[in-house]
């Protein structure tokens, strides 16, 4: 049986109830431990057969912010560049040939996707997109405050980062400690009924 | 200036360190009022333009297994008809008219994807998923166990549960508390030097 406790009030505003999407940045930096300390903490989130398809490049140098730069729709080009870091929330369409080590109770797991291209892109796309929500919420856990985006030209993006990898952008996380004063007022939210049934 | 604080290890532990997919269950019932309270939490995570698209059904019924029953994989099928509660997590490819009462910043949101059907499939599918993950976080922080799942057919699960609605199932998760029995061996996981890159 398993014993877990559930989490206190505190912890669930830093996740959830007064987290921010935030647009503005006070100055204080991210370092590199960060980093690596928040992919240590998300990278156990659970994944279709722990597939672990995401990739993450995160953007720190003025170099690496100027080759976003033509990708990025015009709203997100300021909070972008002004931004301690931004990560590009990538996939690997060939994580498959990792699976014979990150699934090793199944010998066959590879070829469910080898080979059939469509559930592989489904499932690179899907458990890639669940790893970038766990990396927000694993931020946030950190201290950090993040303000994710679509806004921006993904096949630019991938010929500017992944034209050797062969890695597809997803979708960006600007990462640092925000200024509240870029904040708009909080939009509300579909209420359990209208976005649930209980069957 | 933002002034949040970072959660502790017991909290790391709930949420990703120590907690597993579930493939066992020990009897302990879910209540409505849990699903309510995870929901009303998991809400407040961010979406594009708070697109808000993922929708959930909750199947905790005889009868609603047995509509699940004929979709599942044979791998997915026992735990799924033993588990308290399977949620569908779905996503509403019209999503897009919510968006003037959901984000009321633009009066024009509604139309970025109105008529452009590809890309409201796209942000229905990637924020859908987002907040399937968000999901799976703050049911952990209640103490819950999830065994989320992609082995179904996911046409067969629409036509029996959104012939009317025109939702589209994403992905499934069991969720109740779990036998550790159950588990498999924890898997590895990619270096942050395999799957990151400091640009």
């Amino acid at each position: 049986m398993s014993e877990r406790a559930a989490i206190d009030q505190a912890a669930y505003d830093v996740l959830f109830t007064t987290a921010r999407t935030q647009n503005k940045w006070d100055g204080r930096p991210v370092s590199d431990d960060e980093l690596r300390s928040v992919y240590d903490l998300m990278k156990w989130g659970p994944t279709s057969a722990n597939s672990s398809p995401a990739r993450f490049v995160f953007v720190r140098t003025q170099i690496g912010k100027e080759k976003l730069r033509p990708a990025l729709s015009a709203g997100n080009l300021d909070k972008t560049m002004a931004a301690p870091v931004t990560a590009i929330i990538a996939y690997d369409p060939r994580f498959y040939d990792e699976l014979p080590r990150l699934f090793p109770h199944s010998t066959e797991a590879r070829s469910w996707f080898a080979g059939n291209e469509a559930l592989a892109e489904e499932t690179a796309f899907r458990n890639g997109t669940l790893q970038g929500a766990y990396f927000i919420i694993a931020a946030r856990a950190h201290g950090l405050d993040c303000g994710p985006m679509s806004g921006f030209d993904r096949g630019r993006v991938d010929q500017a980062f992944f034209a050797y990898s062969g890695w597809k952008s997803n979708f960006l996380i600007n990462i640092g400690h925000g200024d509240v004063s870029g904040l708009f007022d909080r939009s509300p939210r579909l209420s359990f009924d209208e976005a649930c049934i209980l069957d």
